[in-house]
């Protein structure tokens, strides 16, 4: 017998088994069509059941945040990408049990992370890919000019275990990548050129050049030299992504199953998921032009309705605006929230539940990289 | 052999467990000064260790949010609130499988949650105590005058296995309830006094009027009518807690430790802490009057230094900005982060820390009560 939907307790996350299908198919096939090698960050799905899709469809490699995510994706692949500066020797010494038959790469900034990764790598006598992460305008992390590019691959090259490897940069300030002109994406190709031709001077070509992020990774085959897209919300993209142009409504496969459990306050239902189940993650209408104050107000919107939206939250309570529907919701009724971020939502759960069709749920998995903990320290689920 | 925080990896929660102890002193003496109930919110902790402990000294029972958290500290106590009006049949299934011997009670704001809760309780044949929620300025949830408040008590009133016991509102809304004058205070206890004095007059006088949220418990018992506090967030506290007066940032018991991992970009630092550590929940400053800019902006401060602000971050990175300190830190260095709201932080961590003095980590236990699933299908940590 089947499971329905409105069986399940809410909050719940629900994903559309057929539209994550879709988005995985359609960003292998911009991979595949434009010659770029997909590396999908993981940080998205943190389930190995997702990753092992990617694989099938050709990604060839896997990209991770978190000493957790690598240790539970090396079981799926033999070559991994950390894109963050990991540091601390205990964390570092973590990372160095990793199988070895899986070739590990740092994405890094500084001289001090190099060192202190040549000396965990050393310890294991482990050779360990580096690359070097240059700011292409996201003011985050990233070595600020070529010069500084330059001298960072010099010193890795210098430094074995440590293997010079690639360039890397994380586009995420480009949000608008779709339409219209983008001035952004010259300006990225600018400081590329530059960087690409400091390191051939220096007889350091990379042999990757990395970049990524959903928005910007569908306009990434623009930018010349460019091999690798390192996209991870695609696979189900969320209100924020919708906002940008970078996807369609019904393309957002996850949301959170909620249900109006109070309905007292005049011009408002509430729903039991808040910030416990959905973040609180704003989206920047400067960030996201083109789009009107309905696709950017609030924290989520109905997945039937997106006129409505989360205006405010508790914890545990989410308040629906009626002001811009006919809709009157009663006490008990389910509605199913699509979340500005989905990243933060399934860090915020254990357990996904898919659905096929309008409402039945097929199956359900473990959101295994969840967390920070050691496997040793957390039971398998 | 003593593990020092330096040894943990990051980013990790660690609580001051002296600050822990005084917090619990605190509002328990409170309460017990002031002839109050205290019933704590474990929303908060989500930890069997810290409910006894609010219970050993003094609380008459827990409350709690969710059917999990009910679940978990039903082996503590007889006597659990459910402070949310909890709907839908599986879920009220599963709230009446916790043990016979606990007095459930539920708040709630309508007809359709009581008919509900009515036949959950009727079919395993269980009394269920009801406090009627009332809204005293929050619109959130709760009926919204004296004359609904009587009404739904009547209705409870008459629907066994319910029993009607109470009448409980939460004033989120007062934020600034130390110091100062407070109108918001007169008016909630003008509010409270009308609909008391309605249910006198129905012969609907309820046993119990419950109210609390962290910073206006220190003022509730100067509101006639009011028997019990049911306050959360102080045993750690938090940023917010401190703009708003309602602690001293010496009082903050839970920290973000985390590590320096780039200096790259100038003007700031970055940690390794991002939403997935502390969650995005601003300071509203219009609701923190008289806390300064440096005490509200951002998403975090340090503890040592609460000039140096989070101002920016992403999922796992945090962005310390410099422009109000000399202090120029390196990469590898471990800071600890205030954050601005605790109870998000424990729901997004599997483990806390416990640390004695500077910096020996004493211990640790889990956050049993996060999550949403039923023990079954969670393993025990």
């Amino acid at each position: 017998m089947p499971l329905y939907l409105e069986q399940l307790e809410t909050p719940a996350p629900v994903v559309d088994l057929d539209r994550l299908a879709m988005n995985l198919d359609r960003m292998a096939a911009y991979a595949a069509v434009h010659g770029l090698q997909l590396r999908p960050h993981v940080k998205t799905h943190k389930a190995p059941r997702i990753a092992a899709e990617q694989l099938r469809l050709g990604a060839v490699g896997l990209t991770c945040a978190t000493v957790r995510e690598a240790e539970v994706m090396s079981e799926l692949t033999d070559d991994l990408l950390l894109a963050f500066p990991i540091t601390g020797t205990t964390r570092l010494r973590r990372l160095m049990n990793i199988p070895p038959r899986v070739r590990l790469t740092v994405m890094l900034d500084s001289q001090r992370t190099a060192v202190q990764l040549a000396a965990a790598a050393d310890e294991v006598g482990r050779e360990v890919h580096v690359f070097v992460e240059q700011d292409v305008g996201m003011r985050r992390t990233g070595v600020q000019d070529a010069a500084a590019v330059v001298q960072l691959a010099e010193f890795v090259a210098e430094r074995a275990p440590l293997k010079y490897d690639g360039l890397g940069f994380y586009p995420g300030h480009i949000r608008a990548a779709i339409g219209a002109q983008q001035p952004q994406l010259a300006s990225l190709a600018q400081t590329l050129g530059a960087s690409l031709e400091a390191l051939d001077r220096a007889g350091l070509t990379p042999r990757v050049v990395s970049g990524g992020s959903t928005p910007a990774a569908w306009r990434m085959h623009e930018v010349a030299g460019i091999t690798e897209v390192r996209p991870g919300t695609y696979v189900y993209n969320d209100r924020a992504t919708a906002a940008v142009g970078a996807c369609e409504w019904d393309e957002c496969a996850l949301t959170v199953l909620a249900t109006v459990v109070s309905t007292s306050v005049p011009g408002q239902a509430v729903i039991d998921a808040g910030t416990k189940a959905l973040g609180r993650e704003p989206i920047d209408g400067a960030r996201a032009p083109g789009a009107d104050e309905t696709q950017t107000a609030g924290f989520g919107a109905l997945l039937d309705r997106p006129e409505v939206i989360v205006t405010r939250m508790s914890e545990e309570h989410g308040i629906l605006d009626l002001s811009r529907t006919e809709w009157r919701p009663r006490v008990g009724d389910q509605v199913r929230v699509v979340p500005n971020h989905v990243c933060i939502v399934v860090h915020l759960n254990d357990v996904i539940y898919g659905v096929r069709g309008q409402d039945v749920v097929e199956t359900k998995w473990p959101v295994t990289a969840r967390g920070r903990e050691a496997p040793e320290a957390v039971p398998a689920w």
